[in-house]
């Protein structure tokens, strides 16, 4: 299967199978995938949460618009963004890049005090839509990998975070969850999987110059 | 090569090898994959803009921070979303599921006129943040793809947008640019080829629940 055929055969799974797991082998793949996501200046100010928990799921039900997607998919992907960028978390990134490259601190010092003071100009509500953009980068690696992989997966915006937040303890974590991915496999009869794929003409979505 | 690998192989280029070029069936393979992109409500406010003319790229280098790889690269791909959302491109889109689909107005009205709703709420700010988060799919989507095809790429958030929509003269196609993804082929001698990645600990980005 080429490519684009992988990307044609995922549709956003409305229902699935909840006798299907995934195995440990795919869900390897996806952790290693969503850590390995592009992100700006390589920061990662992002957090995977995978719930397998059927009792938390079946609670976040209500939350979900009653979506049941997040309790029958085999696992339930929350991306999240940390609440706050502070100079800890450039540092930390910094001397990750020092301790993995063995870069010297005289090339990497006007990199990290520039990112402080970047960070610094922006409002908390400003690092955060920063990160949420990042999220969203994260999201495409992530379908993209499950088409490949032959994972269903059903792409969500529409849930409420706050309770989210309660629900799987965010707060204390420092972070706030930005988009739902749950993952699976696709019930047999879950009739969305025979729509026609509705895209603009490649001719209205392209401009070439 | 597995998924990971092709993941892994991946790196945001610095240096293209100007002589090589994608061939056209590469081409179709981005094109039809950014058409593929998942959006939110199947909307779709977003253009792929593909840059092939060097005379324009080199005049864009100076908008890019002095950054060649929009010069070098085989082709410079531009993201870009709609300036604004209007009722016409709700309906457009709808009439586009009932074409290719055959869905009965009956069903299709209310989600036709929630949606409508939803973005008359919102301001022209907010409906260009909420495109720009597509974006940010789109090119999360992009990059996998280009790995999962041994194309070299290049996510760039570091360009002038309003320098890039005057020379590409996007104000007349009611367009604004967003985001950067350069596309080819890796120079030899690009040392950042050879850089080992530098991510969080799976660990430190995963929390399983």
């Amino acid at each position: 299967m080429s490519t684009i055929d992988k990307l044609k055969w995922r549709y956003a799974t409305k229902k699935f199978d909840s006798t299907k797991s995934l195995p440990d082998e795919k869900l390897e793949v996806l952790k290693q995938a969503f850590n390995l996501t592009a992100t700006s200046f390589g920061l990662q100010t992002l957090n995977l949460i995978i719930v397998s928990d059927t009792t938390v799921r079946e609670h976040l039900v209500e939350h979900s618009y009653n979506q049941r997607q997040v309790l029958e998919a085999s696992h339930l992907l929350v991306i999240c963004i940390q609440d706050n960028i502070s100079d800890d978390d450039v540092d930390k990134h910094f001397d990750n890049v020092k301790d993995i490259r063995d870069t010297p601190d005289s090339i990497l010092e006007p990199f990290r005090n520039d990112l402080k003071k970047m960070m610094k100009v922006k409002s908390v509500a400003e690092r955060q839509e920063w990160s949420i953009r990042q999220a969203y980068i994260a999201l495409g690696n992530l379908m993209t990998v499950c088409a490949m992989e032959h994972i269903d997966a059903c792409p969500m915006e529409g849930f409420n975070p706050e309770a989210y937040n309660d629900v799987l303890g965010l707060k204390e974590k420092n972070l706030k969850s930005v988009l739902l991915l749950p993952v699976g496999y696709r019930a047999q009869d879950d009739k969305f999987a025979d729509f026609k794929k509705v895209r603009k003409q490649l001719e209205e979505a392209i401009i070439e110059m």
